[in-house]
């Protein structure tokens, strides 16, 4: 059996810098038509230079004419609606992230008070560029999501015209919220469709599949999985792909991020095949995204056939992917 | 500030075998007076001759003839009445495992049909041999605990004679199932105590605190505290301190088990004072379990003092406690 996507979309993508960014970014070039890119660097990006500058240095790493990387900013609470103007041409997107909560985020925001995020938002609104936010409290690890859903129904409400994307959501709840608000939407990851917490600490403890959020429920993993495999228009593929060296993956104090970029399409093909939903696949990795952005990516036509395919125990001796080892059930056979 | 504790007893407590068996052992009989020692070796101790010898190579390695170490036998659904009455001199208990639920508990019982367990716990009952159970089922990891405790109920009910021991409890629901049932009592352990999913996956993942049951919610751990803080004369202590070698927590399928058994007594003595609850640690880490018991175990006063006590940062290149390298602000002075 072969399938044929069009133009895959990663809209949710950690790229990183140097060495990590050299490695991984062509791995994602290879089979996605583009991805959002984000922000959170060490410092984060927050100004235009900063934008300009990591766009150049992904896009010389991705080393592919046909992989378009749609920026992001670091929310910033101070950013003037002159700034944000002079940058929505460069920007799909400005994500915001409460403090502290993910891995460089400390610069993020700490309160969730209107008064004070009004300004950047109405301006957003007025200036079309939607919002994408890391939707977790400081709360207890398995609620911090559901915690959040007020905040996220807050903003909604206030600011109306507002594109609100809900960020790798892991949780019932989440999937709920995005019935209640037209301009709410939502990214799903890969490692989110696959796995509860019961695959990070049900058996032995598995450092490659700790991330944040938190792998959550059995009955959290099944609503996500019905959002995806019913083609639900509000929700898009975002891999949230986040790559680690193995040394800090695996040892005590480990980071948190699953990188699953170069296998995320196969890893989807077999799980869509496998629920048989392969033709909801195509809305849920691309249409979804273009018509959500406005977005028109790069033509890539990506073939995969069903056919074993050995995951690569690690990238450059350096990232362990999800999945190392293993055999997925379809692999890419072209793409171009 | 200086503290006596008499006799101090760790109602669970795992010394392993060989090489781990020798570093552990000792740091044990230092500052308990005995310890109910758990039976899931490879493989596990089911005959008298097994017990017997697990005893004489506890005994040799623990070095000290004021340390107790009160054996325990497997569960088997097939012992028979005259193997128990044969062994009962040589037990203070037997523990009963689900089959595959924590390290080494593959031969467990792999359903709880009153029909196959009956013959057994009857003749423990009759013989006033106490069953140690670990209480988890094979379902969602933070519910496993939760939905053991109708099990719980219907040996409580079924065989109100027999003494069943929850052992190391981690929720609320199981500390509210030891009111309702007069034969039902509790170990909880020092690590559960002071630490919830959050501490092990809540920030950075910590595998030195990774252990089966997995710490649970906040909630949960402020009902294990209340019990363990009021001296609930149906709970005692049991670290179920678990070494394994560092590589084994330090590495991807990092192995269940939190190591206290040397630094829980300094440890304890930090939680009850910090409560306001020192008078009742004489309770939970010896009066009650001797009670429950019917035990004497060897005399010995441990002196402790509110003096910083620096925590190894690992016991003989190989196991690496919880605190390591850090600060507690109770010390032993002395233990004879």
């Amino acid at each position: 059996m072969v399938i044929s996507i069009n133009d895959p979309l990663d809209m949710h993508l950690h790229l990183r810098d140097e060495t990590m960014l050299d490695i991984v970014a062509p791995l994602s070039a290879e089979t996605f038509s583009g991805a959002l890119v984000m922000p959170n660097l060490v410092p984060p990006v927050t100004t235009k230079e900063a934008l300009l500058s990591y766009r150049e240095r992904v896009l010389k790493a991705a080393g592919s004419s046909r992989f378009e990387p749609y920026m992001t900013l670091f929310f910033r609470s101070d950013y003037t609606p002159e700034f944000l103007e002079s940058v929505k041409d460069e920007i799909l997107a400005v994500k915001l992230y409460p403090a502290g909560i993910t891995t460089n985020s400390e610069g993020g925001v700490s309160g969730f008070d209107l008064l004070e995020l009004a300004p950047v938002l109405n301006a957003m609104s007025d200036l079309g560029i939607p919002l994408c936010v890391h939707g977790e409290t400081g709360g207890f690890v398995m609620d911090r999501e559901a915690e959040f859903i007020p905040i996220y129904e807050k903003l909604a409400r206030n600011f109306p015209d507002l594109k609100i994307v809900m960020e790798h959501i892991t949780t019932k709840d989440a999937v709920e919220a995005l019935k209640r608000f037209e301009n709410l939407y939502a990214t799903i990851t890969l490692h989110h469709l696959f796995i509860t917490l019961d695959d990070v600490a049900g058996g032995l403890l598995q450092p490659h599949l700790f991330c944040k959020p938190i792998a959550k429920r059995p009955e959290d993993r099944m609503a996500l999985l019905d959002a995806a495999l019913s083609a639900d228009s509000k929700v898009m593929f975002g891999s949230d792909s986040a790559p680690h060296p193995r040394e800090a993956k695996e040892a005590p104090g480990c980071a948190a991020g699953v990188f699953t970029a170069p296998i995320a399409l196969q890893a989807l093909a077999q799980l869509f095949d496998n629920h048989g939903a392969l033709e909801s696949l195509q809305a849920f990795v691309s249409d979804n995204a273009k018509s959500i952005y406005g977005i028109n990516p790069p033509e890539k036509e990506v073939v995969l056939e069903k056919s074993p395919y050995l995951v690569p125990e690690i990238y450059e001796a350096t990232v362990v992917p999800m999945f190392a080892g293993q055999s997925l059930e379809w692999r890419v056979v072209s793409a171009g």
